[in-house]
């Protein structure tokens, strides 16, 4: 069964890890995120890759969600002592490692892809991960701050610098309308037998995925195949700031409301089982709705999980 | 007394340890050798300012000789395990963090020699550290590998890559004669009460610096206040591939020979009491010669030949 993810960050990482136990590792692939790739330091940074890459490899931390375990910060702890632009951003001393060598490899006239297929290769991820695009395409979010400024803020100012404290008004994925799919994005999206929306946030990390030209429709074209995960469980999302961005784009923070924002494109929808009193308004909103445990604390928990999304009809 | 010292890394960052207790730190300027900066993983390195600046803060590691004392190597580890092309080079943690400190003020426009007034600056140096230039000048080294092959190597792939294994033929300071040397650098040796050119590689560290186009008639003009301190003792360096380089420029590998790749600069050379036999010699060579424990094993040290050095006549 070959099995298409769309993805973002940790709530992917964690699926991810029991989508590569329900199937073939070599079965998987993952569409990833680039909205909120930054250029840190002159590194280029792909938070969302990244995590996946680390998910999948087994060496993510899972009690941080995101990095390696085992990780120091002595550079970025000696960057902040140096008053460093960029330091806000924590960057791991392993983790800088990845970034270096993408860095290396994008100079050489790489394209993202093909630096993300070796750094893959490298982390011994069996699984084909794909970024969005090879084109910039950059998360963007306007803000009014405390004192009532407007702010034009980079997604990873608003959330990692700014701590999602910002008043939101919209939300923006500039470059997309300009950017391509990364080459095998399309096809693997038309040749899988399902399509996995992962439970992630649908505004910073599925949306940007879906602005790209010919993504939407590609996916809205597999029908029956397509399912997702709710990333909100009990009113609001296990980790991150879904729970501000969604009211933006006039989706209400709750697991059967989330299906909304995948209007014409789920066809499939699987919410917690803590939400299970929405069950009956979720099976109003989307052909097939689902309950299980979606929280993951485990492996075992994901392929659990990946094992039902895969064969709810 | 205002002291202006001319150098490269480690022997330098040892005696300038000394100068700086032996007149006000406020009144030392060090013109640096930039023309072994490297960018790797799209980072500018500056091996020579950094270490100056590392010794002059006193966070220089004294056994290794480069970098800051309690360094880790996690991220230079973990890419040599990616295999990426630039890992050769070993950048410890600590130290990235001056590299993408430095890369961050470049990008933002910032002058090389006014990130390393930032960067001396949050090291709490209070010297004065001024790179050569801000333009762009390479060491390059012409080298033939033991297959009788010619290679055109950047002095750090030379030295750190290869290991100052191949057959040297001759060395170029690419980029010299279009570079200016950066601001103050000229002030800096016209106002001088001693010139100092510090125990350094004279081909790969001060040779660049003499290379920048109206360094070396400033400092010739400065005639008996210009004073050396030999790089070489007991007919070899005490760290690094001096003896490969002076026999390439046609100089002998010994400390009264060395003086003349000075020649018509120094007015007073001083060499080791281990090479109190060549004293003789060295005073045919120079106006005045002086002998003096030039090891520098500890601050104390240093600071004792500063002191001779300053008051040699």
């Amino acid at each position: 069964m070959r099995v298409t993810a769309l993805a973002g960050g940790v709530g992917a990482g964690k699926f991810l890890r029991g989508l590569v136990r329900a199937v073939p590792a070599e079965d998987v692939t993952v569409i990833v995120n680039t909205g909120d790739d930054i250029v840190l330091h002159g590194l280029h940074v792909s938070p969302d890759v990244d995590s996946v890459t680390y998910w999948l490899a087994g060496v993510a931390d899972r009690e941080r969600g995101w990095g390696m375990a085992g990780e120091t910060f002595r550079a970025a702890e000696k960057l902040r002592e140096l008053g460093a632009p960029g330091s806000w951003f924590n960057l791991g001393d392993l983790d800088l490692a990845t970034h270096l060598f993408r860095t290396d490899l994008l100079a050489l006239g790489m394209s993202l892809s093909e630096v993300t297929q070796r750094i893959t290769e490298r982390f011994g991820v069996r699984s084909l991960v794909l970024p969005m695009t090879d084109d910039p395409v950059t998360t963007r979010v306007q803000a009014v701050d405390e004192s009532g400024s407007s702010l034009d803020l980079h997604f990873q100012e608003y959330w990692v610098q700014r701590g999602a404290q910002d008043e939101v008004q919209s939300i923006r994925y500039e470059g997309a309308e300009q950017a391509a799919p990364s080459r095998g994005v399309i096809p693997a999206i038309e040749e899988a037998d399902v399509v996995v929306i992962c439970p992630s946030n649908p505004v910073a990390s599925i949306g940007p995925i879906l602005a790209i030209p010919g993504v939407r429709a590609a996916v809205a074209e597999r029908d029956e195949r397509v399912v997702g995960v709710s990333p909100i469980v009990g009113g609001a999302p296990l980790r991150g700031m879904a729970d501000k961005l969604l009211p933006v784009v006039g989706v209400d923070v709750d697991a059967a409301a989330v299906a909304t924002y995948y209007d014409g494109l789920v066809h499939r929808w699987v919410i917690d089982r803590r939400d299970t009193d929405l069950l009956e308004r979720t099976a109003e909103l989307v052909p097939v709705a689902g309950v299980f445990d979606t929280v993951m604390d485990t492996d075992s928990r994901a392929e659990a999980l990946a094992r039902y999304v895969l064969d709810l009809h």
